[in-house]
């Protein structure tokens, strides 16, 4: 049974910065989503914002006005994440405004809530629970890796990433939708917080583990998983992107978690990495981001293309020229699914 | 003034599990190492058996041997590492015997000697402390990347290497060492535990940060240095592989570590990556090495080989070889200096 919630997203809701809020709306095991809060979208239709389609989930100006309608849920999440982590001040008076209407509260930032007196003290008077999802694991609940990994036996995909916020949870899920779809058992890894908040089984928060235990954590739940449901294929959620400058990810994913082969996802009208562009950093051609991964000898074995910024002759004409360039299926996810990259693994 | 220590290896001087005794062995501004405890190699020097130069520094079969001699010491290091971090059981009745005898205990394993009630009550009753190295920085105190590490404006040399325990470190104090035997002033980031036991002042603990405050934990790390220190050159202690079964690591110092090149470290007797040679896991080539590094846009600039497993003949054999292959300086640290690695910098 799913717990109502209402998201949060303060004024980006269009923004990649609520990456957060758009991957709750499109889909979640966990929580049914019935509103989301963001002073700059009021009156608008979130799923309609998002994608084009409706959902049915109201954009409200302030949580009063929701409150108002007579609404009610039992989780406030925080749908909007910050370079860093840390928990933005002007979000309090609407986190306290949520703790007052008896919401417990979910977030996924760095920033523990409980270690917030304002915050902790108000929702121990009010009786809610702060669930703060990215809190470090204790030490004695780590695993190191071990080698187990050798024991699957089925395909493990990671979604990588040229860049940050560019899709890779996104199409994973949709790959694992058309498997599924199939009448495949298809399963994603999630390592990070909006994955767990969608509901996924198995998984990690990749980047709130200490360094040593990542890539034993990302064994142990991708092993966990094959145990368990003995799927016919496993995608793995990435992280960041190899040359992400803030926090390089993926060499984990290539090395230690038995990668078969992978699916890039890139973002042709992005120019520099998420949050860096003042510095003028630069995000490498797709050319060389296959060079990068295979020089870890794995293989690049489709991509998928974030449109954002583009008009859709000029996706389709990216499409084709990396089809052409690379010999690869390359699809654009939101616009077509991901049916064309099936072929990959079902011959 | 250095605190005098004793440093416990168990009965594995030897072997690269030794690694932290080996490093404080080849000196440390923050400790005096005085005895080892080492049952398989008592009535040795320790310096020695290391690397043929005598130290003075004696081996005891047990603690007590050493207590009877009548001496004393300030600290008991703990000089092996295990795979995981974890305390190795087999050692506590010598670290308790330790405690008895009024030192310190120094540890830098993932696990806390605090929080193993036998230890830590034994400590409390006998009014000693335990020092755990590689415990983790409380969240308020990490830093995360911003982009300053620009403003550096010497050479940043990654000491990097093809595996585990090969001499990364090493290399990197040799290479301060020979730059200040010329008048230039060289520093070097720590990135382990020994680094931070040997006494360098800038650095941060690798393997036990969080993942997402890796990158801008080096980046405070040089940048401090830079600043307090205005170096000629600053060489930053590589860890593990980039294609390390159990943990890659390296593409942080090139991607977020502003590395002008890399000296790269490879010890061509080994065949098998440290620990996982039961299972098949092959150290790649240096060619294939050096492409790697090489997709990151960073060069290599030289290297260094550990000639451990082979007759001088048969390291020099390498040593020819791969100058011819790549056309890059090479040198013997432990046999030769690393002085022929310097025309790098000094033109």
């Amino acid at each position: 049974m799913k717990g109502k919630a209402v998201i949060y997203t303060q004024d980006k809701f269009v923004q990649n910065y609520a990456k957060t809020a758009h991957g709750l709306i499109r889909g979640s095991e966990r929580y049914e989503v019935v509103a989301v809060i963001d002073r700059a979208h009021a009156g608008q239709e979130a799923g309609t914002l998002l994608d084009g389609e409706a959902r049915a989930i109201p954009i409200f100006g302030d949580l009063q006005a929701w409150l108002e309608t007579g609404s009610e849920a039992k989780y406030f999440i925080i749908g909007i994440a910050n370079t860093g982590g840390i928990l933005d001040r002007a979000w309090f008076p609407t986190i306290k405004a949520a703790i007052h209407a008896g919401m417990d509260i979910v977030c996924g930032m760095h920033e523990s809530m409980a270690e917030i007196p304002e915050i902790a003290d108000l929702a121990r008077a009010r009786g809610v629970k702060l669930i703060d999802v990215r809190r470090p694991k204790r030490r004695e609940d780590l695993h190191f890796w071990t080698g187990e990994i050798r024991e699957v036996t089925c395909p493990i995909v990671p979604v990588l990433g040229t860049d940050c916020a560019v899709g890779k949870r996104t199409t994973a899920k949709m790959l694992v939708e058309a498997f599924r779809a199939r009448g495949k058992k298809a399963e994603m890894i999630y390592t990070g917080q909006t994955g767990w908040m969608q509901g996924w089984n198995y998984g990690f928060m990749f980047d709130a583990t200490l360094n040593d235990f990542v890539s034993g954590e990302l064994e142990h739940a991708i092993v966990t998983c094959f145990r368990q449901e003995k799927p016919d294929i496993i995608f793995v959620e990435g992280q960041a992107a190899l040359r992400n400058p803030s926090g390089p990810c993926g060499s984990e994913f290539l090395v230690s978690g038995g990668a078969t082969g992978v699916i890039l996802v890139h973002a042709p009208a992005r120019t520099f990495h998420k949050g860096w562009d003042k510095m003028n950093k630069q995000i490498a051609s797709v050319a060389s981001e296959i060079t990068l991964i295979e020089a870890y000898d794995v293989p690049v074995q489709g991509m998928a293309l974030n449109t954002m910024g583009m008009e859709s002759e000029e996706a389709k004409a990216f499409q084709a020229s990396y089809r052409a360039q690379f010999g690869l299926p390359v699809v654009l996810p939101v616009e077509e699914g991901v049916e064309d990259l099936l072929e990959i693994w079902m011959g």
